[in-house]
């Protein structure tokens, strides 16, 4: 085999660790925590059922490669919680993080890695909008689904929810009308506390 | 929300019951088995990474889309090794699965899962070939990486593999060679008996 497949058989392998990144969020029975690969297939799975409901048409192919790939930098950064106050330093391991794995494939496709995640971290096209929506989304359903287990260990409070899961709206008003009635939902059932 | 809205985020708690659906083989470092959703999502970045290996040029975006549902119908009819002889429990299993849980979709949606997983299972067309050969490349690679440990626990011969695998061929040339390349050297290291 030559040396262009060996490359990307070595990346293939390397991304298995993925399955090793456990998120702050639960599974939707509260079984246990997720890992990064669940979490990227689930956002995968949503992007193909509720994409009717973003704000702009976009390609939806594009969206797909995103949430594959997004938290790949996750394998040598880790899972921050996304309330997190380490942003600069999360933000350094992220970069270093995406040089060094979609720097294992051949030049061409570490470019369209390392630029699909780029514009998915900046949040500025249709596409990354979306699937930061989503991004956004599964998490706060998960945490409806299980009582806040996740918000009440880290003790996050209303406003916060409300404040970081605001993106959503940028992707999608009606999903942030949806996120919006389960976050009041969780104040008003006295689950977590508003401020 | 609207009642399609309701039935869209049921589909979607549902297919959640994937993270708890174990395969045969066993993730790259052999530390646990892998379940469905890890799965999907390695065959998501395999069909990103190898596409330029299929026979035929293919739409990207269909056969992601297959890769990412193919395994759904395994919450309701569990993991069959691929090597069973149980093919028409397994076919008449996942049917039901299929129904009932691409079933909880609107109608529009719900013909799409299902027509895409009946292509899926057919494989004829191109892309129904490619991702069937990413999904049986997958479980051989982690074999290969943990000196066969799933096919000698399951006492499966070097014949039953190229058997089975041969699949890989009709969807890559490449991705074949590379496949039986791994098969024989796990024949020859004698981690595997041939017959």
């Amino acid at each position: 085999m030559n040396e262009r497949f060996l490359k990307q058989i070595e990346f293939i392998i390397e991304v298995d660790k993925i399955k090793h990144i456990f998120r702050k969020t639960r599974l939707f029975d509260d079984s246990r925590h997720e890992n990064d690969a669940e979490h990227s297939w689930h956002l995968c799975m949503m992007v193909m059922i509720l994409n009717e409901y973003s704000n702009e048409k976009f390609d939806i192919l594009k969206v797909l490669k995103m949430v594959i790939i997004h938290d790949i930098v996750e394998i040598d950064a880790g899972d921050y919680i996304v309330y997190t106050d380490k942003q600069d330093e999360k933000r350094e391991k992220e970069l270093a993080g995406a040089k060094r794995i979609f720097g294992l494939l051949p030049d061409d496709q570490y470019h369209e890695m390392f630029n699909l995640w780029q514009e998915f971290e900046a949040k500025e096209t249709k596409e990354a909008k979306f699937a930061a929506a989503v991004d956004r989304l599964e998490p706060l359903m998960q945490n409806y689904q299980t009582k806040a287990v996740s918000w009440k260990k880290h003790d996050i409070k209303g406003n916060q929810v409300l404040g970081v899961n605001k993106q959503i709206d940028n992707g999608s008003n009606y999903l942030w009308e949806y996120a919006k009635s389960m976050i009041d939902e969780c104040i008003n059932l006295g689950l977590i506390e508003k401020e």
